[in-house]
């Protein structure tokens, strides 16, 4: 491949460069105790880390094999330029050794059909301790070395939701966000699907978020082409936005024109924007003020359970915005903003 | 950075790899003698494209050093996997040297609100020449060197917009599919938006396909704080819309949520979905069949005025597939068009 291209290189008289990077980022491992393997994930951080004092969330995706460098590369583009629509984020993607074990919250070998599970099936039932890694050796290693805020995202598409849902009904206290992409609420049915019902009609939830995303798919394994897979996400989603459990924040979408693997990243798209649709400010808006501004962030702070404060980087680059737009009034609002802001202690529980 | 990242890594107990590429691309460079200058531009070639024969659609994305990143990250996912929702593609972005001269149609000094430009409007009016840049010396270059299969599709945002409706106003030959992004049509207005109504009541476009997104952008140079930018798109998808010239297939969408920054990703997501609509073989559907297939990809010919055909590699994935759920009747169909399309001459122009 390389030395195809160097010919075409030649060919059509060009100098080849080193290919550059879309996104940054660096593959890692960490032994772990809990789960007795070592475990490889990538680590992808924002730009201007280095040259910042700022803290960052943390987005941990599930799957990254798959999954980590379109969602990574759609999380740094909605998080730069003047106007971002997010905040940069560190991005955590965690590649797999055993998915079936580690992606399943209960221990079944059959499918809803009734059909024997392939062999993979002994394996099931290791989504609590997968977590237990994540909270107890992955994230307090990242916390310990990166400047991290507080707010922490979790991921998963597929089997991958099944694990966000498992960390959303058993309480773990690490996230307080969730984007659960076209789950595969039929693993186990009805009986996981029961366990989750049933923490979630108990409400309590002490601030947490949660998107789902659903496809439109034909498949449901050991049904072949049928709609239960869809129609229990739909179920589901339909019971939280009809009964929206105490301290839960719920946002569903449904595409009718996307499959189970295409709606991965339109999913992390509108989850992203959802959960941080009071990040951005727009300076624009008729009822711009530094009050606004205040009261914009203290709705974003309740969603999230925590207090969140604009960035002092992003305060510092809509006031250079705006002095070259020649908006003074703007430019004195946020000056003021962001002296407030740097006085606010962020990352402060609010549960 | 790279200092800070390795002694991060030792001290989580990390072993760091080398970071590997989302999207694997080239720098590559052409004297042009139109422009009279070094042009360069980025190239990434689809997955497999050397252990293939298969010939490979192009897509030009314009403003390459601000929006080859993210784009070619997304094309390269919608077109991945056992189901992709597009063509594998030669993704070639340009990046710019100077883009006030290169990405105007016409000549101006002044902004619409009759204030004078700042100096770079000196400059304006080169996009025709830019076009013959691409038509005459680049697409050459990459044809003549690369596997291509005819289908040509030119995306552009603001400013690049512009070059996109100077194409479609001026018949190039090369491209065949347009994606439009919160096209800055306030430039030069009126004169040059009534060139380009001009064009569109003429008709007779020869097979174009055209895409516009439209976002929800407060300013309008030379206005501030003003719709005056989005109304002009919104008129203009409007009086395509219900006056369709003959021969362009035109669909449009506005985005109410996005910036004129934040929709050249979205805006690129609903646009190639669009232009390939016909292009995904959903083996599920109840109403697959040989010939239903054959029929879809008759639309998906009459819409890009040249004969496409489904990769021959695309098919053989889903022969695959199709093997490994037991779906024989699926297999048989599929191998049966993998023959029909192999006697087909694709690329063959239907205008």
């Amino acid at each position: 491949m390389r030395y195809f291209l160097v010919v075409v290189g030649l060919l059509m008289g060009s100098v080849i460069s080193q290919p550059t990077a879309a996104v940054e980022y660096q593959s890692q491992q960490l032994q772990s105790k809990l789960l007795k393997e070592t475990r490889q994930y990538l680590i992808a951080l924002p730009e201007g880390y280095a040259q910042s004092t700022e803290a960052y969330p943390v987005v941990y995706l599930l799957d990254a094999d798959e999954q980590f460098y379109h969602m990574a590369s759609l999380l740094q583009f909605l998080s730069q330029g003047a106007m971002p629509q997010i905040p940069k984020m560190i991005i955590v993607g965690i590649n797999n050794t055993e998915r079936m074990r580690d992606y399943t919250p209960t221990h079944t070998l059959v499918l809803p059909s009734g059909k024997k599970g392939n062999p993979k099936y002994l394996q099931t039932g290791g989504a609590g301790r997968f977590l237990d890694f994540i909270e107890q050796e992955l994230a307090p290693s990242i916390h310990s070395q990166l400047r991290t805020n507080g707010i922490n995202v979790l991921v998963g598409h597929s089997f991958g939701g099944l694990v966000v849902m498992e960390a959303l009904r058993t309480d773990r206290q690490l996230f307080s966000a969730y984007i659960a992409i076209d789950t595969s609420l039929w693993f186990d049915s009805p009986h996981y699907l029961t366990q989750l019902e049933n923490r979630v009609d108990k409400g309590d939830f002490k601030q947490k978020q949660l998107f789902m995303a659903i496809a439109n798919n034909p498949l449901s394994p050991g049904f072949g082409v049928s709609s239960y897979h869809r129609d229990l996400n739909l179920a589901f989603a339909d019971k939280l936005t009809k009964s929206p459990p105490q301290g839960l924040s719920f946002a569903a979408k449904y595409y009718p024109d996307e499959t189970h693997q295409s709606v991965s990243h339109i999913g992390l798209y509108d989850g992203i924007r959802h959960l941080f649709k009071d990040f951005a400010i727009d300076i624009y808006a008729e009822t711009f003020s530094k009050q606004q501004v205040i009261d914009q962030y203290r709705l974003l702070s309740e969603r999230f359970g925590l207090r969140v404060t604009p960035p002092q980087q992003y305060l510092e680059q809509l006031i250079q915005y705006s002095e070259r737009q020649h908006l003074s009034d703007r430019k004195q609002s946020l000056e003021s903003l962001k002296a407030y802001f740097a006085g606010v202690k962020s990352n402060e529980a609010l549960r």
